[in-house]
């Protein structure tokens, strides 16, 4: 499939099987997130692969609608310093760079907020001065979509103005 | 080249020949921009394509760095709005998409702050309550990258963390 076909095709899941994510697959994902570029090549984020189903546990009380987070055999935290200023965008970039490489490889994957700041920090044991931006879930996809991707997205020309809004 | 290729091996420019990127080009780099996932589905990102050689020119004044911005034949403006509590992330996976997209035909890309917010939300005239929370750079390199892109990067275990930080 190719990248431009990855990338649209994306759709995020919550649903996983539990076969759990090759050792290499979880590399080349980190390594995509860590390859992201970032504001003025300051690479603000750090990872913290999670498959110790402790973890995935006490992480999955931290966000709002996490409930479901244990039944992903693979969680990545992204976890950045307070005082970045792009952080959060940065983390976007190095997030969606793991995503597409997973997806690359038939991995599925969900964003998931963490809405307690000082509950993930403890969960992942980071230290203060750094938050988690976010959390992304990775597996096998346990069902076909519902949808097709486009389906959910507001019409082309909504989203796109030429050269002044 | 691979999916995975192409996201590891991307690399920012600022330097880019005159080549206007074709419209069937510019049009698969916003749909991926459009297609990225976002926080509840709220597809907070919107997108002003800029090929205008004036408009390029107003929002490189918006930019303390962003000066060479008028050398690079397309610039996407990702305008997200004020109250949006994940925008900035969003707008991360949103560019992160458009770049990967780029570079699967070769295609570079760099995005550049815009610390002049009203300046930036005048240029591209967008509506009072959105703001401009990146623009991207586009176009062909002009010349091949210094340094393989790893080379940039702090070392892979200072990045990943087993389970707990």
């Amino acid at each position: 499939m190719s990248t431009y076909r990855t990338i649209i095709g994306k759709r995020d899941t919550r649903s996983f099987t539990g076969q759990p994510v090759p050792e290499e697959s979880i590399r080349r994902i980190v390594q995509a997130g860590r390859m992201a570029g970032s504001s003025k090549n300051s690479q603000p984020c750090r990872f913290v692969v999670i498959d110790d189903p402790a973890v995935r546990g006490e992480v999955a009380t931290c966000g709002d609608f996490a409930v479901w987070l244990p039944t992903a055999p693979l969680v990545v935290a992204v976890v950045v310093p307070d005082d970045a200023p792009r952080a959060e965008f940065d983390a976007g970039r190095a997030a969606q760079n793991m995503m597409i490489a997973a997806a690359a490889e038939d991995i599925a994957s969900c964003p998931v907020s963490m809405h307690h700041v000082d509950c993930a920090r403890d969960a992942v044991g980071a230290p203060a001065g750094w938050r988690v931006s976010v959390v992304v879930a990775f597996g096998y996809r346990a069902r076909p979509p519902k949808s097709v991707p486009e389906a959910a997205r507001k019409p082309f020309d909504e989203y796109v103005r030429r050269n002044r809004w």
